[in-house]
């Protein structure tokens, strides 16, 4: 008997029927007597519904006031799901984040979790019940009701899963698993069976976006398993968890040292010449892009030839034009040379924990490419990843190499 | 400087517009220097959008469950109206009733209210803001969400007003305040300055429906003064209080001896002849009634004659059919006689704290009707009302003529 918390988000509870369909899938872990808590989003809509009502009245709404508001949209689908729990005869009881409680700072729109005491949830699911828990809320330390911000309702089925020690935590979501690469790109990109932590941070962040940052960094500090699975279909999913198990019974040489190919076209790169090999130049460089509220991505940095050096970075395509501007006026000011850039590259990165142990994954990376004769315009490398940047119109051609190349692709049927 | 309480219904609220109508309203108090608490209900319909709902998933939802969701309405209109007055410079802040707290018994749907803890409410006042507070809902002991059931809200209102001890609490209608009568019937009919609770509860149960009577019985045990209000025009109301003012300033002999001129048509009358006049027998004809859940309203029984008497009562139209038939089977096992009755009868009372101290008023009203010649069914009289029953041919006659003989009527642009 496992404790299992699941997370269903808007989509997933969008109707009627869908709430059915969810207590379905929930009723089945239950008869198979696991404690399960169920964590829920407001029906997609609702959320939307509520913002363009308060918008009608003020442009700069209150934030204590518009978390009352949109507090209330779980809140209904929380009733909602323990309504058609109870209609098949499964005992079930909803809680708010305020009843739980799930204590939060006071960061109105996008508070942050401080406690949760986990004693009412417990003594529900010791009374045989379904526990069903409002994602995305809280309550701060004086009684206001508040919100998690975006993704709100992945942290709040982490969280309440560290809280209560539960074996794993269900993320439902529209695909049925992660994926050795995007199956739009390459035909035969696989589900993985599992993941660790810092790789699907690392796909995530590159581009895969399934589960929030938040919650899977939050997921690997408290090491509570997460699994991706599929709303309406059946299926193992794919299990991000802190380490690939080291069975015996498992063959590691078997252990893909490549886990899967991310890539991003929404990259833009900026190069400024002739740098003094001066210390603190580079924060000189790249303390305005931040001050502007560039975020930025790869950096890299050549050793000095002359006492100069060529500085290169990336940043996303919308920030490129403002980015140029600041790295303009910056080259004047540090006595640099030119200032050259382009929006029309890609980045393709691999990642995998298993080319720790592996030295020679580079050089592979490097040849397949070459093969395809792909010239790399930036390399950067860190533990579990390595990234270029390419020509943005051999995407494609790369991540379809490179995929191949590590053994990734799926039988044909 | 005054406290007052200000609640306004679904309708006072049903839109961003009307939300903000009531802001400028509750802003102009404010501007007053008067220390403003608002209780709302849900946006009108918003509370049927939820039922319907939960009514897809099941037939008979877990009342617990109903109070979560349906606690949501009040939640959404509390925060868009401290956002509405906020934006035009008041200084608002929104509690939901586990928020405050309003603590009830455990009656989900139906729940009472056991004690409001006012130390929130007031620190907020005394910090300049206006209180804005959900109506209709509470929490019980145990942390559940409860709803008051009908005419919650106004009984909020109240039990807010009797706890923070307020100077008046304002009911915002559809009306413009309490009339002498149905200014449809009678064209002269008064908005009256004020009237007792005792009048008001005789008034509204006898078809002058404004008020909840659970609030107005609320507000006299608290001696909490109640003002009805037009949500959208100007105007002083109604005031219902303890007493009449006895003020020195005022001519009592101006003070009306009747207050209002009540009426329904919804009643039927049954008739039950010839019943031995023994003891316990009222209870054998209406217990019998009771048990099926009929309402009973007048009951008459004049004195005997040859030992038998005939005993006449008043139901609701819609149970006359039910009522006729559990008669006739009485009638049998008592060795009554004839069962009678009829559905083309109705009810008119006049009402009034005065008639205490003036006992010609009952033969006041039978001059009056018998000027029309109109036929008198029943006589009831209690304190301060005296009820008659006549062909509901003549109601609108019996009220035109018993509004100009006590001196009701307008006097004409």
């Amino acid at each position: 008997m496992a404790l299992i918390v699941q997370k269903f988000g808007g989509t997933s509870v969008g109707s009627p029927e869908r709430i059915e369909q969810v207590a379905q899938k929930v009723a089945k872990f239950h008869a198979a007597g696991d404690d399960i808590v169920v964590v829920v989003s407001a029906m997609s809509g609702e959320t939307n519904r509520l913002l363009a009502l308060a918008k009608e009245l003020s442009n700069k709404p209150s934030l204590r006031e518009m978390d009352v508001m949109i507090a209330t949209g779980e809140q209904v689908t929380i009733a909602l799901l323990a309504i058609a729990l109870n209609k098949i005869g499964v005992p079930a009881v909803s809680f708010t984040g305020a009843q739980v409680p799930i204590v939060t700072d006071s960061e109105h729109g996008k508070a942050r979790i401080l406690t949760i005491d986990e004693a009412k949830v417990q003594a529900q699911l010791q009374a045989g019940k379904v526990v069903v828990v409002a994602g995305f809320q809280g309550v701060d330390e004086q009684g206001n009701i508040t919100t998690l911000g975006r993704g709100g309702s992945d942290t709040t089925a982490v969280a309440l899963a560290a809280a209560l020690k539960a074996d794993e935590c269900h993320i439902y979501t529209d695909v049925d698993g992660v994926y050795t690469t995007d199956p739009r790109v390459v035909s035969r990109a696989q589900r993985l069976d599992r993941i660790t932590f810092e790789e699907m941070l690392e796909m995530a962040s590159l581009g895969s976006k399934i589960l929030q940052l938040r919650s899977v960094e939050f997921a690997g500090k408290y090491n509570v398993p997460l699994r991706v699975l599929h709303s309406f279909k059946e299926g193992p999913g794919t299990l991000i968890s802190t380490e690939i198990s080291t069975d015996k019974n498992e063959d590691s040489m078997e252990q893909p040292i490549i886990s899967g190919i991310a890539f991003n076209r929404d990259e833009a790169k900026l190069t400024i010449r002739g740098v003094p090999d001066t210390p603190g130049v580079a924060f000189k460089i790249l303390g305005p892009i931040s001050a502007a509220n560039i975020d930025i991505d790869m950096i890299v940095q050549n050793v000095a030839q002359d006492n100069t050096t060529d500085f290169t970075f990336t940043v996303g395509n919308l920030d490129y034009d403002k980015a140029f501007e600041i790295l303009q006026a910056t080259a004047q000011e540090i006595g640099a040379g030119q200032v050259a850039g382009t929006t029309s590259i890609a980045k393709v990165s691999i990642v995998g924990v298993g080319m720790r142990s592996h030295p020679g994954v580079a050089s592979s990376m490097f040849e397949a490419l070459a093969k395809e004769n792909i010239n790399l315009q930036m390399i950067s490398t860190s533990e579990i990843k390595i990234s270029v940047v390419i020509d943005e119109k051999y995407v494609e051609l790369a991540v379809r190499a490179l995929h191949t190349a590590f053994g990734l692709d799926a039988e044909q049927n």
